[in-house]
C-alpha cells in the first residue's frame, strides 16, 4: 500500500509563528516514522534566494516552491512549508496543484508580530531600509477559505500544534494509530 | 522498509537523445511499479522558465533541478533528469548533494545532433537567432568521470535502454524481480 501524501501549508506574517509551528508539526510526523520534508525560507534560500520583492517575484517564488510541495505529495510525501505567501493568487495556484492541500493561516496581528520582531525586520522595514516589507509597505493578502486559523498572541506552540494534530487525525489525514 | 531511491541524470547536446531515452527508462521503471519521478526541461518550464543563458543562470538552473531531485531522492523516490546541463560545476554540485547519482552522458556528436535538428534550434542557432547555444555559442564541457556513455548516433533507444537497465540491476540499484 501506498502512504498518501499532503501539503501543510503555513501563510502569515513575517513572525507570526509560522516557521516555529511548521518545525515543530514535521518533527513530530517524522517521529511517527512517517516521510515528512520541510521547505522553509530557511531551508530553501541558498537554491532558491528571492530575486525580488515586487508582487510578480513573490509570486513566482512561491509557485515554484507550491512545485515541488506537489512532487513530493504525489509521490506519498506529508509536506510541512512555510512562507509568507502574501498573495491569493499563488496561494490558489499551489492548493490547485496539490491534491490535499491544507492551509493554515497564522492570523497573529501585525502589532504582535512586529513587538515581537525577533529578527529584527520589522524595525528596519519602519526605517525604510527593507522594501515592500508584508505587513508595512506590502500587503497581506487575508486567506478566505483556510483550513485552520492560528493566532499565536496567546496560544504555545504545544496548544496549536495539538490543534492542527486533531484536525489531521479527524480529517483522515493522519491515522492515530493510539486509537 | 523504505525502499532506496537514486537519480539517474541525462546530460548532453540537444538532439543527443537524453528526453527519448528518459521517457522510455521512466517508463520502464514506473511500469515496475516503482515511485519514479521525471524531471526535464519540458516538464518544469512552465514553472521554471530559464532565466538566460549565461554561465551563471544555467549554473544556477541545474543546481534548482538538483535540490529538487535530492529531495524527492532522499524520500525513496527514483529520479529520472534530463537537461543539457553543460557545466560541470552544476553537475559535479547536483552530484555532492544526491546520496546515490548516475551520470548519464549522451556523447552524441555535434555533426548528428545538428543534422538532426529535430526543433530546428541549431540552424537557427547559426543563423544567430540564438545566442548562447550549446555547442555552437556555448560549451558542453565533457563529463569526465560519467557512470554511463551511450552514443544514440547508431545505437537504439531500446538497446541504450538495455544497457542502463543492465547497470542499474548489475549495480543493485534496480532489484530484478524476474531473477
Amino acid at each position: 500500500m501506498s502512504e498518501k501524501g499532503f501539503v501543510i501549508w503555513f501563510t502569515g506574517l513575517s513572525g507570526s509563528g509560522k516557521s516555529a509551528l511548521g518545525d515543530a508539526l514535521h518533527k513530530e510526523i517524522s517521529n511517527s516514522g512517517k516521510k515528512c520534508e520541510r521547505l522553509d525560507g530557511d531551508v530553501v534560500r541558498n537554491i532558491f534566494p528571492e530575486t525580488g520583492f515586487a508582487k510578480d517575484d513573490r509570486n513566482t517564488h512561491i509557485k515554484k516552491m507550491g512545485f515541488i510541495a506537489s512532487l513530493l505529495e504525489k509521490n506519498g510525501i506529508i509536506v510541512v512549508a512555510s512562507f509568507i505567501s502574501p498573495y491569493k493568487e499563488s496561494r490558489g495556484f499551489v492548493r490547485e496543484l496539490c491534491s490535499r492541500f491544507i492551509e493554515v493561516y497564522l492570523s497573529t496581528p501585525l502589532e504582535t508580530c512586529e513587538k515581537r520582531d525577533v529578527k529584527g525586520l520589522y524595525r528596519r522595514a519602519r526605517e525604510g531600509e527593507i522594501e515592500s516589507f508584508t505587513g508595512i509597505s506590502a500587503p497581506f493578502e487575508t486567506p478566505m477559505f483556510p483550513e485552520i486559523v492560528i493566532d499565536t498572541t496567546d496560544e504555545t506552540v504545544d496548544q496549536s500544534l495539538e490543534r492542527i494534530m486533531q484536525y489531521l487525525k479527524e480529517r483522515g489525514f493522519l491515522i492515530d494509530e493510539s486509537s
